[in-house]
């Protein structure tokens, strides 16, 4: 939707809820439908190809307005994040609408969806163990807990740790591993772990962390997990939206061992803030923990527009493009004596740096920041200082990473001339 | 606002945002300001009269642009948490822009404010018993501990406990005390706790509690709280809007003795959901628990829109017309003699029934609300089904609590002729 049509659909869109709010007492207070009414009202998956405004503000009063607040809320979400479930094409035990016991909720960060996991693992351990031995105390359990994740993970997985008050062990990456957790690490930590008398009940798997986009290796993890009875969450905060390319599918094999998996649709996949989608295996490990706060806005309105209103392939081609666009940055960099990349670009992430000393990359990432034209975050990747150039907003074009690649290399001239590296 | 002016705000609103996204490239991506810069561009008090919405909207570019997301995002949250806790006549521990060590911040439902509460307790709690005993594992101290709330409290409250790993016990409330915690039952309660060697460190006070809308004695309850060393918070989701007219801001006197203090700004002060606004006496307390999730919404905008589109004046008028029209509800119960009212009308909320069975009430409710006219949600009180007739709607009118009357009586009538009563 370009600025023209935007200002044209907004107007429609304020007369729309004008109208509605004059005629408001001409409506019931309480809907009449029946519970699942919503399902047979919409299609079982996103369309690939964009649907017509005209449509999606047409099928408000058609499918919303009839189930209002509740149930339309909660029934919108739950096809909402069978949609995307099946875009990204998660095993079947994820989805609702099927004969599983899984399926989807929106949180509101991953944060929030890191922390429901651990929360549900921490139910289903302590509920196994007191069925293998009905005389232990229930109070002392929490304290042997034992959850783990990457080294490399966000800082909200050891913050869920603290709220849930469990151990949270970190578990060490190497350079030479592409920082990735890898199964043989995992299966030591757990059984040393259990034979200082801990029980390891929880691993956080990372898919695309957030200094570098590193992978941990799931496939290798995942069977572990499951034979020890450890909850596996994925959380691919940033990462999840390219999965819904065959091309970058692949990055999520493995996910058939997890017991839930979360990524964040306001990050790359077109929905505002807050959207963070996420899915469990068994619907009934979450039962009175689906979410921290218990009252809801309707934020899958926000998924069914963006997924009606650029169709699967819209998505697609974005995602690709922000990919390219990665691509055509490092590729820059590449050409560059005077640069090194130093991670892998796997997705729209190009972590790089001068070769030389961390002091010049600290300098320069000031310079470049305290221009305001571009703005980078760094992180340090086994003890080196390392520039991220993140692709992130919708309207990016080529011009846009040539113009900053120009600004960077003028701006590492100057850096260059004043520093010794 | 009405409709016609609403079309035309909006209209221009549309506007606004196209052009910002039309002209974004002439913004740099990042705020040329000081932290701390927001404070001294605004009033440090809400306006008691309504500004005009040109310099509501003026004030988007003068105030907020410069700082961007960030630190407009933070900076603005912390003058309109003072700005309403200046309106509430909280202590000024609780303002962040005095010399105390307190401040407020939004979080998204009174759920997690609850939480959040009871997190940093028992950060605090551990903390205490550390510095007091360093020899003394960490490990056993969480399942010694002990959090107290009302059998009248919200799910929530018991559901925080759950979340956080620690005992919580339900204190027993009388109808002869009007389903308020006394001191005395709080005090012997954790007497006995303290003799069973485990450690009292939280208590739930509730201000206007679900079912009867009751108000918990925090003048007497924080005395003891604070002698024992038990964080006290107070939620006060629902009637804490009332607070801001002198007339009902003795319901929150012995607030001084409270560690935080919450209320939904979103429920009764026409801030559209979610913003459940909370105080803490020690900022430092929460460090670390500002809120659980970790991304945010720029959910001051909305405080600061309505504060100045209202000014006190208009928000104090909203609630007075509430309060009014339940008492003209109760008028009308009590002048009808097959009608009682069942718990005192203090602010929005009429608690009645048919003097009769359960049945007969339960029958009455059905019949009301499968009319879709109202709809009222019941509660038990010592047993007895209560039918609650809640004032929450902006534009309700007189004429609307007469019409719901006579749909009531007209069914009651109904249902008295079919039922013995």
């Amino acid at each position: 939707m370009d600025a023209t049509e935007f200002r044209r659909r907004g107007k429609e869109m304020v007369d729309l809820i004008a109208d509605y709010l004059e005629n408001i007492e001409q409506r019931t207070v309480y809907p009449d439908v029946e519970p699942g009414y919503l399902r047979s009202l919409i299609p079982e998956e996103a369309p690939e190809e964009p649907d017509t405004y005209e449509d999606v503000v047409k099928d408000i009063e058609r499918v919303i307005m009839p189930g209002a607040a509740s149930p339309a809320c909660t029934e919108l979400e739950t096809v909402m994040m069978d949609w995307l479930g099946k875009m990204l094409k998660l095993p079947e035990d994820f989805i609702a609408g099927t004969h599983g016991q899984g399926g989807g909720v929106i949180q509101g960060t991953a944060s929030e969806a890191t922390l429901v996991a651990l929360l549900a693992a921490r139910c289903r351990a302590v509920r196994m163990i007191l069925a293998s031995d009905p005389q232990r105390p229930e109070t002392g359990i929490t304290s042997k807990l034992v959850a783990y994740s990457s080294d490399q993970a966000h800082c909200s997985v050891e913050r869920a740790g603290m709220i849930a008050g469990v151990r949270m062990k970190k578990i060490p990456t190497e350079q030479s591993d592409k920082y990735a957790v890898q199964g043989e690490t995992l299966r030591r930590m757990i059984q040393e772990d259990k034979a200082a008398g801990l029980i390891p009940f929880y691993f956080c798997a990372t898919l695309g962390t957030t200094p570098s986009c590193a992978f941990d290796h799931i496939t290798e993890l995942g069977p572990i997990c499951n034979a020890e009875k450890i909850w596996m969450h994925i959380d691919a905060a940033y990462a999840g939206s390219s999965f819904i390319c065959p091309e970058f599918r692949p990055l999520l094999n493995g996910i058939e061992f997890a017991d839930s998996f979360n990524f964040n649709a306001h990050k790359w996949l077109l929905v505002n803030f807050d959207c963070s989608t996420m899915w469990v295996k068994k619907r009934s490990d979450l039962i009175g923990h689906w979410q921290i706060p218990l009252g809801r806005r309707f934020r899958s309105l926000k998924m069914w527009f963006v997924f009606r209103m650029y169709g699967l392939k819209g998505l697609q081609d974005y995602i690709r493009k922000h990919v390219e666009l990665a691509k055509e940055f490092e590729s820059l960099v590449r050409a560059d004596q005077r640069f090194e990349i130093s991670a892998d670009v796997v997705l729209g992430l190009v972590c790089f740096r001068l070769k030389g000393s961390n002091e010049v990359n600290e300098t320069l990432l000031k310079r470049i920041n305290n221009g305001r034209k571009i703005h980078l975050v760094p992180c340090l990747l086994s003890g080196q200082f390392v520039l991220r150039f993140a692709l992130c907003a919708r309207t990016t074009e080529s011009r846009h990473i040539r113009e900053a690649w120009q600004l960077i290399t003028q701006l590492a001239e100057e850096v260059m001339q004043e520093l010794p590296h």
